[in-house]
């Protein structure tokens, strides 16, 4: 094979077309969707439930359909096994896969083994490997797994390590978070790129296909869509995370930097040191994003990896209205930043969070924190300073085109020049000077709530979107200041976007230019039928306690679901 | 006024000349030493110890005598008021200024009316404030506190707040960890410069005059040493702490970044977020250290500032021979790092360590990590990538010259142009391969113990020296590469340097050119009385482990001194 980056004929289309054809090779016979499925998935606008659903056996739906704890407790009892299980789901991620394009890497053999191995030691024990013994796991192709290589979706990282050949490091190196998941009994099945890329193309939106996945852990976010592994795992900078998540109705946290390690994941930025990527986790509920960060943390990764924080989980901090003596938790409320306003479908869904939370007895404080437009200036500057060169030149080696996704990183398909580091350094000095005046807000408002406490959490949307139309993505802010603060957020999915309830009110007047310019591109017909969320934010490190506050949240919608009936 | 940066006659030796005036004003009259014992002290080689004590009075003597936990006690029972204790070391402190050039900024008025409030506490309470009840400290002149400036020794600051003019924060604004202390109850009484300056001087070692009082909290640790406060906070982003404490005979604790909050404290170099220069505390034995670190800790400073960890005192990882059912820890041991040998005191030092360490029965490893050369590489350019623009500025605003201390850092009086980030950023990804790789040689030592566990400490030189022959500073690797490493570092001072056996040993053998050319800057005779060090270091977030350890190294000293006389 010649060497990456070699100027030779061979196109990066042909290079393309072989790793489509080994990928899907691994894929078992009895397993391949026939071509008029396809077909007839790409003219259906959705696909995630019922469609994907009805093309699986009674027993890998039933399986499927279940979330970690019923699996791992179907487990334990042996009412099922771990070969059973990943089995499942395999099978409906293969299909999740051919109806999306979702795997950039198929692990199945590899993750079969393993599950055997689990099985095994059951048998012999007595007892489960670890808590996520046998549960099928995605993650983003950015983590290592041991038998999958790491492209990132660069045609010129295809056969490599990270970009370079014969370091023995290949399809053998693991990201330290990976071997986490190993340990504790969860098994990788495959890995998910980014949301659009010249190998596997654009991701779209499995609830309404006209819309984008959102990105970037696109990819994974639909594979939990459609329900081809338990959990997965993406990385967050930006959004990253919380956008998919939103745009797929499912539930997702992004931490702190340093609780979860991110030792050892291919990062086209690992000198950024500033405001680091992290790993995120997206599920299906509340209580596998606790079962799943709390697992990680009790592998004690700082012993592991110098950059993660000697935090474990912290019981104590957890609310139990019990020991508490009846505090009830005051919420910060955000329906707008003031500069731009949510669409209607997340308009609703903020109000819906707004009433079932009031009608659950708790208080609500409007929430006006320094402006996003603050962090909007800091977070392009700070992430991508110094104009991404490793990004490029793992593009350019070889030949690809820029996917439109990342035009303006590369105006004109070229690299920008770098920020001269005192200048960088300013915005980071701003950056601090923010996140203390956030800081500050936060702890003020303890002056306004019952308690005498501030706010445990902050309620606002994710993105101004229900899903996205492609390429009409203007605004990330909402995301993206916290990456700016480090503060941990927790999608929860609300409802569904609706064309006949979610118009643009008569009364609507734009706060900003943006918003004018952004409200024009809602289309109710467009959105119709797209996951609409909110998130709940909390200060930096308080993961085990925004956990607590999102159960609370979710407790307060199921309520209020039983009072008014269903969110529609 | 004239305006900062003005252009105008007045020159820079004026405004230091006025002051001077200004701060003289604020010794009281009584206090002030006569001419002929500020001369004689000029010309005494050691004025620590007996010469300050002979010109102090016996109740000052005795008070200034007492470590925290004495004046705490005998503040509590009544037998001393904080009035009398902070008379006391402001009379000391200000004997020590006379003798020394100590003092940039002189705070007995706000320190004795604060003390008179904790003494009226008391009265009304039957309590003590808090747990530094009346407790005087001095600090860097780089924490703003309240009533004093913060010029941190540039002339253009000098009445400004941080070369400004009008921003009404002048005298009135306070660093986070300074506003922790008042709240425990301790009483800032001056602040102290770096160890050379243009307002006060060279700052020299006050066990021999002709040395160092090393950089750069040289200031700090100069008053530590004539005991005119109890403690000192300092900062370090090179050694700044651990070094002028070597130098000094004094204990100091480095945290790693993160612990100790360091909000608000003026810093020339604040966009550096990747290595981040941290407080550090001097004192007078492992105890203070504790009680100091451990009461700022109590005040929650995460709530206060968001880039401080929310990690709490963990008392659960204290050593404790009983709970962990005889366990005995085992030492790493660098008797060199490879590159440089310590001068002759301080190998000497090493190996009473080594020898009190093993007659305790401590199993001590040889440790031989990743090597310091990498860790000197990557240290300048993070530190000082951008060129320092800040202080250059700082500097050259009022036209006073350069000190020689920093003539690499602005060569030929020039701004060095920064780093490109994208080179900067190299830096960084190679720093965090070498934490990472250094992080598994320590883990890997687990191999090598008979526990079974990796050492817990690793003991080394602080620098090669006792205390430095001025302008003969050469190597900085013992202390910089832990904060290229961001480890915890505590310093124990052992002995004292003697001309009579610190001799160069026949069978020396240079370990590199740079080790040969900086042994022959030993000479015996210059060094004799200074005082040498040892550090004992640990992982990142590791301090109260590493406070237990330094306090069994301690204990195993007093027991060698026991049994073979005075480590002299």
């Amino acid at each position: 094979m010649l060497p990456a980056g070699s100027s030779s004929a061979i196109h990066w289309r042909q290079i393309v077309s072989e790793k489509l054809r080994v990928d899907y090779a691994k894929i078992p016979r009895q397993w391949r969707l026939e071509t008029h499925v396809i077909e007839k998935a790409r003219t259906t606008k959705q696909i995630a439930g019922s469609f994907i659903e009805h093309l699986l056996d009674p027993e890998t739906r039933n399986i499927t359909s279940l979330d970690v704890q019923d699996l791992v407790a179907a487990m334990a009892n042996g009412s099922l096994s771990a070969v059973k299980v990943v089995t499942a789901f395999c099978k409906r991620a293969s299909y999740a896969h051919q109806l999306s394009n979702l795997l950039l890497e198929i692990g199945f053999d590899n993750a079969l083994a393993r599950a055997k191995e689990l099985d095994d030691y059951f048998e012999s024990n007595g007892k489960l490997f670890g808590p996520l013994h046998g549960i099928p796991v995605t993650l983003k192709d950015q983590f290592h797994v041991k038998g999958l290589e790491t492209s990132m979706a660069f045609v010129s990282w295809i056969g490599t390590f990270e970009g370079k050949r014969g370091t023995g490091k290949e399809r053998v190196f693991e990201s330290e978070l990976v071997r986490e998941l190993w340990s504790l009994g969860a098994i990788p099945i495959g890995k998910a790129p980014e949301t659009n890329n010249n190998i596997l193309g654009y991701t779209r939106n499995p609830f309404n296909q006209g819309l984008s996945s959102g990105g970037s852990s696109g990819g994974e976010g639909v594979m939990q869509a459609l329900k081809g592994s338990v959990f997965g795992i993406g990385t967050d900078i930006g959004g990253s995370v919380s956008m998919p998540a939103a745009y797929q109705g499912l539930f997702s946290i992004k931490p702190s930097s340093g609780r979860l390690s991110f030792k050892g994941v291919a990062n086209t930025g690992p000198g950024q040191q500033v405001m680091p990527t992290v790993p995120g986790i997206m599920g299906h509920s509340i209580a596998t994003l606790k079962l799943v960060f709390q697992s990680l943390l009790s592998t004690e990764p700082w012993l592991h990896d110098s950059h993660a924080l000697p935090i474990p989980w912290r019981h104590e901090r957890e609310y139990d209205p019990d020991s508490e003596q009846g505090y009830k938790p005051a919420f910060g409320f955000m329906s707008n930043d003031g500069v731009v306003t949510p669409h209607p479908p997340i308009a609703r869904a903020l109000r819906i969070v707004h009433e079932a939370l009031d009608e659950s007895g708790y208080q609500l404080l409007d929430w006006k924190p320094p402006s996003n437009n603050e962090s909007e200036e800091l977070h392009g500057p700070i992430a991508r300073g110094d104009g991404c060169p490793d990004a490029y030149e793992a593009i350019k080696m070889s030949g690809e085109p820029i996917v439109p996704e990342i035009d303006d990183v590369f105006p004109g398909g070229k690299l920008m020049p770098p920020l001269p580091l005192p200048e960088y350094e300013k915005f980071v000095i701003h950056m601090k000077d923010f996140r203390n005046r956030y800081h500050d807000y936060w702890m003020s408002s303890a002056g306004k709530t019952h308690t005498g406490r501030p706010v445990e959490a902050v309620i606002s949307p994710v993105t101004p979107y229900a899903a996205v139309i492609p390429g009409k993505f203007r605004y990330s802010a909402y995301t993206n200041s916290l990456n700016v603060l480090d503060y941990v957020s927790i999608v929860i999915p609300v409802t569904f976007a609706n064309r006949d309830i979610d118009q643009v009110s008569h009364d609507y007047k734009p706060l900003t230019n943006e918003d004018r310019i952004n409200m024009e591109l809602y289309d109710a017909e467009a959105h119709d039928g797209a996951p609409a969320a909110v998130q709940i934010f909390g200060r930096r490190w308080t993961e085990e306690r925004l956990l607590s506050m999102a159960h609370l949240v979710v407790d307060a919608l199921e309520r209020y679901a039983q009072r008014h009936g269903r969110m529609v």
